[in-house]
């Protein structure tokens, strides 16, 4: 057990953000008016995850639904921050509630959407309507991951309906060939699939 | 938005423990051979998070399945923490990974098991599988939650056979009584239900 990981979970959890994520999106909001825009920058941000070797082919970030303005954007953290929660989307929702000082995005005035770069995994799935979210924009689909070797786990089969009945607008497959294409990509290159059962604890 | 959030969130998310837990579970492991017994901890847990009040009516700890001694412990921080994937199961899930510097607890040549206070929502159901874990432990129902008020999401029906089809043991209603009990003096005596829409941004 490192003593440092021992000592920090003694008290409390860290998820470190890589640096380069810090600069690209920090300090000033960035509005995107168009969909396909926002996706390009969360595709970016699996671009450079992938290429800065800080975690997995997944990125995601929140921004505001009127605006477009950019509130808080996250990346896989899974291998380096040791947590197997440490998805994108969690990431990115953490982060946002962290900002605005709330666990809740829908308790005030603006409407939020998340933007991933793959459809949710069943964790992240059951995460967003937690979040106070309105509104979810995926690019690859869940077949694309799994494609590439990811486990995605068991959904229940309408849960696109079961986000709009809860009023939560879903958009999928935007820009979906570019977001499988780096799925494949990571996948072809040898990058770590870091499903349950491959990792080696220290 | 608070200065400090924004200070943190810009280069780290951070779940801070409560103290009184550091000191509960800490610095010695404690076995505890009987499945009531681990349960029975984790339901003192949630007594002090609400006698306390340092968060949500919940509770979870990671025990290693042979020697049965506890490796992390978590309660919801929802609130504290502002962030909605505070719940008791990640958080312990992800002390319990960070202690042993791997994000997958499957990885060695232990066994661990997840001992819940309440059954899983649908975010900690699909967390579970990614975590390693190869028990789960529930103590109230997903009906007794709901009762309570908490939204516990869209779960597959088959949840459980599920999670057993992936060489996961579940065990329900251990010490549910007792538990449930817990979430309904939480409700009566006014504890906040922090379900998504509830939250006030600053």
């Amino acid at each position: 057990m490192a003593s440092s990981e021992s000592s920090s979970a003694a008290t409390r959890i860290v998820w470190d953000l890589p640096a380069w994520l810090v600069e690209v999106t920090e300090p000033e909001p960035v509005a995107m008016r168009d969909v396909d825009a926002r996706m390009r920058f969360v595709l970016e941000l699996v671009t450079a995850n992938i290429d800065r070797a800080t975690g997995g082919p997944f990125a995601a970030a929140v921004f505001d639904r009127d605006s477009h303005e950019l509130l808080a954007s996250g990346v896989n953290l899974v291998m380096p921050s040791c947590c197997s929660s440490a998805h994108a989307e969690i990431v990115a929702l953490s982060r946002a509630q962290q900002r605005l000082g709330c666990f809740d995005l829908a308790g005030g005035a603006r409407r939020y959407e998340l933007v991933s770069s793959t459809e949710p995994c069943a964790m992240c799935l059951g995460a967003i309507p937690w979040s106070g979210v309105t509104a979810l924009v995926c690019g690859a689909a869940d077949a694309d991951a799994r494609a590439a070797g990811f486990d995605e786990g068991h959904k229940p089969a309408d849960w696109e309906n079961a986000l709009r009945s809860r009023g939560i607008a879903v958009d999928t497959a935007v820009e979906r060939e570019a977001a499988a294409a780096l799925l494949a990509r990571y996948a072809a290159e040898g990058g770590a699939i870091y499903n349950a059962g491959t990792g080696a604890p220290e």
